[in-house]
């Protein structure tokens, strides 16, 4: 069904309830309690088998809490109504810091009209709730509250989060059974304290994306001394996709791992669209105004004006868009520096701003407004996340003149955001072969002042369409190991054509990895603990608790049940690759029983006979 | 049709013509001839359109040529008989050398009595060729020959091959055209000569294998101053699979990129199995003689012995086998180091040995023997691929005592088979956190005297069962720019199953992209010039030209057409991410136009402006 040719209503159909709900295998939604009842902080824990002894005698095995950015999705305890939206969790902690004001009307002009038009009734979300904004002369962001010295709840939220709500004790345990990493540049202590998220708020080294309009969304932080965060884009084009296809795949992008979701929308209904996906989603949604302030100019570049995106930006905060790509960075001088790449502009954004310089020759007027937009953001706690507009489009163009230009502007536009405490991420590229990807992280500090860093991909070779999720993810697990905050997804369509659900699970799962490994490579605190339990399982062939604890249950599942459809098979203690007569795995637990039983007397033994191989091999074999 | 239930002889069987033998959409096959016409190198060629130019006129744009290692199944005129293989391809080139004879009967005793079984009738490939063997007292490894100083038809096919049939000039030309690479502690040439073929193959840094059985494979190189090459396995087990199934995986493995094919069957009729494979195999075909040994012994790894171990060899010495997992470096004394892993050892081979050691006490016969392996494999120019009995088999076990004792032993190994002039690479691991990659090519390069490296992956994490095909090549991307030759591809089935004719091509196209990703990194000479190519043709929006210059056309053509299906899309000036209204590449262009007809009163105009808002920005923003 396509909203042009819809008459029933949106909310009336029953197509808008077909969300991914189902609960995890093995799996139970818990909530963890901080320093007060309504800091409750959702988690997943995967239950496991235990071990079975040689003795008969069984070993527990203790369950494992996974990151979980589902919402309450995969809560079969709490009813869904995409009608109404989720719980405005957040919605005590932002009232009762007393410095925002709720409007009793919209400040868009783009949005009253759109409020007033009959002709949307059909497509609307009926709950809506009137904007919330800073007190005239208040602030209200994060990053305000940081440099105040105020732990927020959304800081305690995050902090047990991050610990993956083990305790302290807990923690140092968990990190002496994995390989201490190598953090670049960074120092992660081995437990998060909400002071510890305070302080890098403070610093800048991370953000907190959370509109105060989008009290629905459970905190998070993207900064690199957390976890690696990976985004998803949904958005429906001018070519296909529907309202009720956009929250579901970002349901769906959720329940995967997204930790944040762009709506790119470019299509018709852009406002509509956005508020269904707002009122429901349980991460920080980003989107890059300029591509709806354009649709408003009829797709005429040279048309926009600074007062068409203002009104749109305001819009947008008072929907609760919690992060805007801006692409303030693309100066007029920078332009021609990509006269003579290969692929010139191929940000969108980019080269809209680009077009709009060069037809105006002038300046792009979000950089010359950028302290307006500082002033915007700062009412509703929207965070900056700096376009890259300049980035570039295949490995011949990687870490150009263009690029570095553009980012050390970037870096001169943070600290423009920081004296309005307005929190700032930056957008990254691009393509960049293996070799070059580290120069990307070590010039982004350096010019951006440690502000997070936020890279799509890099895709490490142009030659792979439709396998970019991978050529990227290659690039994004090492960018994310260097030091990067932040892994926008990208999907097997990237450059051939729109994602469908599948693409966007399988976007989601490749860069959950990218991200896990940068988090083992940095030494993340307690991240092997779930890559420990899991090979555990594999060696003891608890095939439920391996697939349990995978990324993708279903797919693990599904593809062992390809060749070993039986349910004995499960239980079986041996797999398909080996068959049941001979099996590596069976055979090093026999090579353990072995070690374990051996007498003091036979491992002399073996010693005694070691030396002597030793010896003799020496013999035979140094001669040369 | 399973094998044991086929009761027509599978020579008159039309499932085994069931092979993908069509040519690549735009591309040609061509033959590149060197200093005598038995030398015609095989190549692909895609042929791309012209560039329309803004004035109507239009620009050509070169073939772009491939490496290919897909044999003639690809070549539309050449007409293909599974029944009797391919043409012998270096028969003259060995036979010529004069150092061998051919036998009148095989040297192997379970292959004569396979022979002499009337009830294998039905299985077996009709067209034996009667084996060749060194003259007694001869070595006819390319290693011997590299060492005299000889220059054989081997390596002069591979340097043309190397450079792509590029001159050197034009490969000189090519480089300009691309990023300088960072090649750990190696140092590649721009053009590759049949002499430095030579040189690396005598240091020991790079091997062709090339059994003088297997005549009909194409020279290849694994080096890590050439390509980075791939090998795909394939192999039937005791629970699925038939001989046609596997012929067909190999040909299929080859088509996609697959450089060498290992077959690792485990189930019954593996004689006859491989015999098909390698008559049909236009490249080195791999296996692990333990597996069969094993398969002789009924799965008894106490029961195998030296001798059946040594009859299996030669049995596939005469074969035609190219190249030996030999895992003689698992020691008794290394066998209680892996006790205490999270995995112990998961490696069948190792742990076939490591039971055998344990079950008798006595040192592993692989390593008492390893002179006599030698002198078998300097017969017929099989090549050491040395196995990592003891490689982890999780990221907690990485990088341990267990692994890196039984590196340095594979090390002395080296040196013992350089002295009998037989060609050895090396395995490695397996599963590795990103900041603990390069330690193992840093460790394999310094205890095993620069011979090539060879490794499964590395798996970057554990807990992506159904998606280890990238987990492992996040890995092996890093550790081929690091400086490994080879990379074993994992396919999605990993962990789970085996693997079908889907799972082995996106194994291969994953580790094409880090085969090349690594390329790129090392600044491989002219490895950038098909990325360029197709990112042009992406930027001109010609489509056709980038669905065939990408490494699997036809994945890339049918995710274009989900979306934009029709005909009219191909040629159309956009795509469906943004659809026709708005479109970043084509704003580009207009861009490009601009900056190229910008008059130098323009040019100055906007200098004098940027300096303008340079000066004007520096009073705005300047003040924190």
């Amino acid at each position: 069904m396509s909203n042009s040719t819809s008459f029933r209503k949106l909310s009336e159909s029953a197509s808008v309830d077909q969300l991914s709900t189902q609960p995890f295998t093995g799996s139970k939604k818990i909530y963890v309690e901080g320093s007060r009842p309504d800091v409750r902080v959702a988690m997943r824990e995967v239950h496991l088998s235990p071990t079975q002894l040689q003795d008969e005698s069984t070993e527990i095995n203790q369950p494992v809490r996974i990151y979980d950015t589902s919402g309450v999705y995969t809560d079969p305890d709490v009813e869904i109504d995409v009608r109404k939206g989720l719980a405005p969790l957040r919605e005590s902690w932002i009232t009762e810091r007393g410095d925002t004001v709720q409007l009793e009307e919209f400040s868009s002009e783009y949005t009253n009209l759109r409020n007033q038009n009959i002709g949307l009734d059909n497509l609307r979300f009926e709950h809506l709730r009137k904007p919330r904004q800073a007190e005239e002369g208040k602030n209200v962001t994060q990053l305000h509250y940081a440099r105040q010295g105020i732990v927020t709840p959304e800081m305690e939220y995050i902090a047990i989060r991050e610990n993956l709500a083990l305790e302290e004790k807990q923690m140092e345990d968990a990190a002496k059974f994995q390989h201490a990493g190598q953090n670049f540049g960074a120092n992660t202590p081995k437990f998060i304290t909400p002071e510890f998220v305070r302080s890098e708020v403070a610093a800048g080294r991370a953000v907190i994306p959370a509109n105060i309009n989008h009290p629905e969304s459970e905190p998070m932080i993207i900064g690199r001394n957390f976890l690696v965060k990976i985004n998803a884009n949904i958005g429906n084009s001018a070519v296909t996709s529907s309202i009720e296809e956009e929250v579901e795949k970002m349901v769906w992008s959720t329940r995967w791992g997204g930790d944040t979701v762009m709506d790119l929308s470019t299509g018709k209904n852009i406002h509509e669209t956005r508020e269904w996906i707002i009122r429901n989603s349980p991460v920080p949604i980003g989107t890059v105004p300029i591509y709806q302030a354009l649709e408003k100019v009829d797709g005429v570049a040279e048309d926009l004006t600074w007062e068409i995106f203002r009104d749109t930006l305001i819009e947008q905060c008072e929907q609760g868009v919690d992060y805007f790509t801006i692409h303030a960075g693309v100066l007029l001088r920078y332009v021609p520096m990509t006269a003579k790449r290969v692929t010139g502009i191929v940000s969108r954004g980019g080269s809209i701003m680009a077009k709009w310089c060069l037809a105006h020759h002038k300046e792009n007027f979000l950089y010359t407004h950028f302290e307006d937009i500082c002033e915007i953001l700062k009412a509703y706690d929207v965070t900056f996340s700096l376009g890259d507009g300049l980035r570039p489009g295949c490995v011949a163009d990687a870490n150009d003149e263009a690029q570095f230009a553009e980012l050390r502007t970037l870096g001169e536009l943070t600290k423009i955001a920081w004296k309005h405490d307005v929190q700032v991420f930056i957008e990254g590229p691009g393509h960049v072969p293996m070799h070059m990807v580290k120069e990307n992280m070590d010039e982004q500090l350096k010019h951006c002042h440690e502000a997070p860093f936020y890279t799509l991909g890099p895709l490490v070779t142009d030659i792979s369409p439709g396998y970019d999720h991978f050529a990227s993810g290659i690039g994004a697990a090492m960018i994310g190991w260097y030091g990067c905050a932040m892994l926008c997804y990208v999907t097997p369509k990237e450059h051939l054509g729109l994602p469908n659900r599948d693409d966007v699970k399988e976007g989601i799962i490749t860069y959950k990895i990218a991200a896990h490994a940068a988090d083992l490579a940095k030494g993340h605190p307690a991240s092997q603990i779930r890559d420990n339990a899991l090979s555990k399982a594999r060696f003891e062939f608890r095939w439920e608790d391996q697939f349990n604890l995978s990324l993708d249950p279903d797919t693990a599942r599904a593809f062992h049940d390809e060749t070993l459809p039986k349910d004995s098979a499960k239980v079986a203690h041996f797999c398909s690759m080996c068959g049941p007569k001979f099996c590596s795995m069976k055979i090093t637990q026999e090579v353990r029983d072995y070690a374990d039983n051996m007498s003091d007397e036979a491992k002399e033994g073996m010693e005694k006979m070691a030396e002597e191989f030793k010896s003799k091999g020496s013999e035979i074999y140094h001669e040369v």
